[in-house]
């Protein structure tokens, strides 16, 4: 039932300690659900509520303290001990008298955890300001460290069942994109094309289903692809507008992202021009991606083959991408962008999107690849290029 | 463009002010996106990096503070001037050494704002441990209070404009639940039915598309039927087996949730003997529902209708609902269990899912509603009973 054997479970649980040691934490209290899985195999969309694992560094097993009625979840999902399963009543639920944190403050007190040095996600979603709070307001005698990403650093370098689960992955983004491109029609609305994509993303291929991805496909449209976070509405597609697809296949949550832009009709001026910019940058981006070049070093490579055209970028070109759970499937540990020293080793992955945007528009074309020995791979097998819905053509064939 | 007129926004604003005053605070930071929405409009899959609206007491217009890239979104969604929404650069994102608060921070102390009292949402997801800190330290000379639900207090009562909303949303829920179910037989997978409910959530119908529940369809199924928040996996239903649908119709970022429990074959014992106490419960608990009733009442006439056919419940069952982004379409404000003195009032609306869950099994049938001047009504139509695929019967018609 669970996806990885015990060894690669306790190879990060090892990895982990070592990076708690090396930083002074005796407990680590885990809330990202992310690394709550990547440690003990939990998943459940539970993380609306506050839970945590809990990495004592001299003790053998993590503890899962959630909601009652998720307990049962975290003994079928995990590979813990069922007594290190531990539950707080339905009364701490969203109440304004009562918080979960109070609970698990008593339960680290009462296994004598009390006066130790914890380490705590200060800047993940699922760690809130009144969560830290009222864990220090009841266990006065700890002191708090920031471990934020101690976890998403170890995740950074993936295992090789870990690539074969992005593999599955890629396989459902390249699907759910060859889906989604032939669904738009002009006249066809963008909800339409959207539903097209989840379909596919979520029912997988007859061999093994797809999940749910860590962010919904964005479909900006028209005037809007100058907004990278928009999603669809029920508007049409017009002849002559341009569509941004950006989706992901998911396995065992893993995810492997892939965007692509598509003009309906023949391609306006602007999407023409930059395309083939785009295009070469993204070239220059996968060939020097290789182990031993830094993430800052990618980016110098990007800007210098747009500045050759006159063009330029603000935002960062990518991240490092793979297991997650809403709201985002970048792991928010390298960025492809100026400044990052990230140094790149076989089987890190990462989403390259280079995406341009102007005042009134934008174009997105952007590649999921894995660090080699040698060099990088591309992980879906998509056409890399712009897409063209040319409404002459009745067939709808891409170009 | 924007889905409800200026009176509206400036009513809820107003409000808002009313609660800041009456908590003495002169700045509210919104970084709930629901909250977001709700005052300014604001809608983009951007939460997952700092953002937030700014209220000030003596403002007439929000300010909207967030990425570069979103700051986009901000001008088109919301009712904002331009000049009112302010955009933090790349550098900020996800990054160990630049953090956006320090940013805003410093926003806030230019406009005047350095020493008055702030209020927080303490206790959302998009309000970091991280975020505090760092506003803190950027705003000595400003005092924190705590106004997690401040805004969410506000949204309890619909307008009948989000009544409207809810109503659509109540039919893509209906059409969703019936689409699934129909596909449901042995041998078809969970993704199979999982990718049916998706499609036709997203789609929604001829005359208005539908949108992104902030949560995905939950689809536990045999013995997961004991485990409320798993999601779907890519084994085969069998005959005999029970499988849970949850699911909501969303419409213009409202929710009408809806869950329905499905007998693939004839019912087991279990389900024949449940079934029919929870039906009577749900009876019990929407007759009794009407203006100036608690919600703790609602849940003591719950207890006594299960009690008497001696079954108890631990978790709540039910709670306010409405606008909403991942990871909750819960409001967070008042929950249907003991000890809850929320009165009701005319157009509040809620989930009542009062589940039972067994060691290995469980049955949810839910229904969400809206308190009238009188009593109740129910938003979707789908029948209110145990759903039987009976395989025998080759149509697949549902008894």
């Amino acid at each position: 039932m669970l996806p990885f054997d015990m060894v690669e479970y306790q190879q990060r649980l090892m990895n982990t300690k070592k990076r708690m040691m090396d930083n002074g934490i005796d407990v680590l209290l885990i809330t990202d659900p992310a690394n709550m899985n990547y440690l003990s195999g939990y998943d459940a969309w539970s993380f609306y509520v506050h839970q945590m694992l809990v990495i004592i560094i001299d003790e053998p097993q993590p503890l899962w303290i959630g909601r009652y009625q998720d307990s049962n979840g975290a003994r079928v999902t995990t590979w813990l001990y069922d007594e290190n399963v531990i539950a707080y009543p339905d009364q701490y639920v969203q109440s304004e008298t009562h918080h979960p944190m109070d609970f698990i403050g008593t339960i680290l007190k009462q296994i004598g955890q009390g006066n130790r040095r914890i380490g705590v996600e200060m800047d993940h979603y699922y760690f809130t300001a009144k969560a830290l709070e009222r864990l220090k307001r009841s266990l006065p005698d700890a002191s708090f460290l920031d471990a934020t990403s101690m976890v998403n650093l170890v995740r950074m370098i993936k295992s090789n069942q870990e690539i074969e689960y992005m593999r599955k992955a890629a396989q459902i983004a390249d699907l759910a994109m060859t889906k989604g491109v032939e669904s738009i029609y002009p006249g066809v609305r963008e909800c339409d094309t959207a539903a097209e994509i989840y379909y596919h993303i979520v029912k997988g291929t007859p061999e093994f289903g797809g999940e749910y991805p860590a962010i919904v496909p964005l479909l900006p449209t028209g005037d809007r692809t100058s907004i990278p976070h928009l999603t669809w509405t029920d508007r049409p597609f017009s002849e002559g507008s341009a569509v941004i697809i950006e989706l992901a296949g998911c396995y065992k949550r893993y995810h492997v992202p892939l965007a692509r832009t598509v003009s309906v009709g023949q391609p306006n001026e602007r999407l023409k021009q930059v395309a083939p910019v785009v295009l070469e940058g993204i070239q220059a981006v996968l060939e020097k991606a290789k182990p031993g070049v830094t993430c800052g070093e990618l980016e110098e490579t990007w800007r210098k083959s747009i500045q050759a055209h006159g063009y330029e970028k603000e935002a960062r070109l990518g991240y490092s991408v793979g297991l997650n759970y809403p709201p985002d499937w970048g792991e928010h540990t390298a960025s492809i962008r100026k400044g990052d020293h990230t140094v790149l080793q076989p089987n890190m992955t990462f989403h390259l999107i280079p995406a341009l945007w102007f005042h009134t528009d934008g174009i997105e074309i952007s590649e999921t690849f894995r660090v080699t020995e040698k060099g990088s791979e591309r992980f879906t097998a998509y056409p890399q290029e712009l897409i063209v819905r040319d409404s002459l053509n009745l067939g709808g064939q891409i170009s």
